[in-house]
């Protein structure tokens, strides 16, 4: 699909002028829209004017509809419509949660549908990149703020999450080694890829950034035989993973530290940090830099894995930033380079496993939604929505090309005794 | 190497009090320094005081000497001194080329380690990125100036070339299965490296942008049954690239154009470049983009190979970039990310392939050293020790950590047929 191709609608002459709130009888072989219609038309033109079929508050569809639609919105409520006008990327969020737009159909078909004709329409770059992402960027992520953020969403019960995600509490991208690998294959994969990717050894120290319910760090003490302090600042997370490392005897190799990454102390033989930094905020990606500079050791190794994008732009989505994640914001490359250009580190592998977090989210979405009666028990039907939606808009994204998923490697830039090749981490020889 | 862990020489106090101009003997114990030993020791400061000896035009050592000295340098010449004290970094190169400046023991071993001195002095970062990259960038890459520059270095002469590199006068990075493959091993292991990163399949069509010899596009027509049309600005080069075409029968699957990339027209399923972009110029990367855009299929991929550094600075030596390479300038990723930023192309893969710069060097310089008296009797000594200079200080940049070489891969965003795993690249099943 290139950008541009497809035109926007273009709307019979003289339609805009009918006047009230119904739909028209056709007059002449055209049909003529109520300003209203005119209005849905004009929202739908902002995306590029997808296939989707549309049915009003008054429970008419908007005509003309589309041959072949790939899903049915229907609008039921006027005051969800004029709120979708003003603000359509928070709105429709809010107003699927309160049931007021509902979609029939696939979701996820729906979702990116419109994330892809929006981007045709508008270019990939997405629009204003400029004051939106630099005012967002200010935001909320000091000491006390990213407290805060991370209590927003990752405190909500690991009873919650365990509901679907796999037996391992794993919150992050999984890496299929195929399509078909389960989501607990595929979770294994990935902290497995990650492992070789730090070169670990029995005995390596490792630090970690933000460690979830504290699997990748189990991992690494139970699979490579390494010693890892691992941080979190969810008290709930924190609690889970000392509890699982007890359990599994783990508690000598495994300090799990409920603190920001800004007061990792110590020197460690390797880096990692997995699905932090979405959390960090571009303004303290200079710190990370900084934090890394005075832990690594001179032959040390970080890794640094992140939803990121094509290019710098405003909030991944703002309905998503203000109701599921505040303070996130996925960055393009040459924001992540501040991480470590300042310090002069060498990057030495980039990897984007954009389709492998698509793959993911297709796991966890099935796996919430065979648990939806007990989400919407606890939590009620606006939350189980809500949830639906992000699960599903996020698929949409990573399939759409407007959310990528970036594994990056970076060393001191004097560290020579690097692996020659790749081979190390494909089971080849050499190097 | 961690930076700052080594201090500059302190001098004994009242040693810059000495007078003339030649060493004064010892005094009590302490030797004290003439006003011009002293500034060869501030000299040396400046480069963080690496481990080498030094006589001075007047024969007679700078003591007290290192105990395990990398190599002895003669300044031969006061005025050779003066010239690098106001610009080492462009003067060395000249008063050695001129053979004012003699380094006597590993040339290589010595480079690296001035290199390596200097970076821990002044930290990795490497001094002033600001001004001097910026004023840098503005130079000489329009279209006439690429023109001009492209000229002073690859016109020198094919049968010059052909003396050191390998038989199918490849002049870029290889790509080394293991460290004591061949030169021609490695250059052929480079270019199915980059055909497999490009997925490349028999009738697909390639665009390359600066083409050097030719090799790559021979490489891909007769190894890939590709159709290539390759961009270079060098004539001598264009027309030894078109006769060996010819010689192998590809004349029909290889156009060689004598023409700028920013020329580029058509469409096709790869563009690939390897070793021109240090000659672009960081203010045309978003042109190089605006090309890559506009010559890519939808499931088209690009990969671009590069000379890089760890973060954005300005020339690469000036005696380089004025004496060797004109308009030369080796990117950091941020800057990089100006061709695939603004176009939105989604980074797949990024590889950082210094040590095998390093390696290729190394082969080179062997073979230049076997050819030197070919080289002197055509272009004279002081070219000789130029060129010597020249290979022996790449090899020092990549073994030191300030030069870089990125392999970076990319695709439009909306590309969902791409290999789900890195498998393909290293012969393993899986994706």
């Amino acid at each position: 699909m290139k950008r541009n191709d497809m035109d926007p609608l273009s709307l019979p002459g003289g339609a805009e002028r009918g006047s009230d709130g119904a739909a028209l009888p056709e007059q002449g072989g055209q049909r003529v829209l109520t300003p209203e219609r005119w209005l849905v038309r004009k929202l739908l033109d902002t995306v590029g004017s997808p296939p989707i079929a549309l049915t009003l508050w008054d429970g008419q569809p908007l005509e003309p509809e589309p041959a072949d639609p790939v899903a049915r919105v229907r609008v039921r409520d006027r005051r969800a419509f004029y709120r979708l006008l003003r603000h359509p990327d928070l709105h429709f969020g809010d107003d699927y949660a309160a049931g007021r737009i509902q979609v029939e159909g696939d979701l996820v078909a729906f979702l990116t549908t419109v994330d892809r004709y929006r981007q045709a329409r508008n270019g990939y770059g997405g629009g204003r990149p400029g004051l939106t992402a630099r005012l967002h960027r200010a935001r909320h992520n000091t000491l006390e703020g990213s407290q805060h953020n991370v209590h927003h969403h990752y405190d909500l019960g690991n009873d919650f999450y365990a509901l679907w995600l796999d037996e391992e509490m794993v919150y992050t991208c999984a890496y299929f080694p195929h399509w078909e690998a389960s989501l607990e294959e595929a979770q294994r994969a990935k902290m497995d890829h990650v492992a070789r990717k730090l070169q670990l050894s029995p005995g390596d120290t490792v630090v970690e950034a933000g460690c979830g319910w504290g699997s990748l760090a189990r991992h690494f003490a139970r699979e490579y035989g390494c010693h890892v302090r691992a941080f979190n600042l969810s008290s709930e997370q924190i609690a889970y993973a000392r509890e699982r490392a007890e359990q599994e005897g783990l508690s000598d190799r495994i300090e799990y530290v409920q603190d920001d990454y800004r007061n990792v102390t110590g020197t460690y033989d390797a880096f990692v940090s997995v699905g932090m930094l979405e959390h960090v905020g571009t303004d303290h990606y200079r710190d990370l830099g900084e934090v890394i500079d005075r832990t690594l050791t001179d032959n040390g190794r970080a890794l640094v894995h992140s939803i990121g994008r094509n290019r710098p732009m405003g909030p991944m989505n703002p309905w998503i930033e203000r109701r599921i994640f505040p303070g996130a914001y996925p960055p393009a490359l040459s924001e992540m380079t501040e991480i470590f250009e300042p310090m002069a580190f060498s990057i030495q592998d980039v990897e984007n496993l954009r389709l492998h977090y698509d793959r993911t989210l297709q796991h966890w979405l099935e796996r919430f939604g065979r648990s939806e009666e007990a989400v919407r028990d606890r939590f009620g039907d606006s939350f189980l929505r809500a949830w639906r939606l992000y699960l599903s808009g996020s698929i949409a994204a990573f399939r759409a090309g407007t959310l990528q998923l970036f594994q990056l490697v970076f060393t001191r830039p004097t560290d020579n005794d690097l692996p020659l090749t790749r081979d190390y981490l494909y089971g080849g020889g050499g190097g």
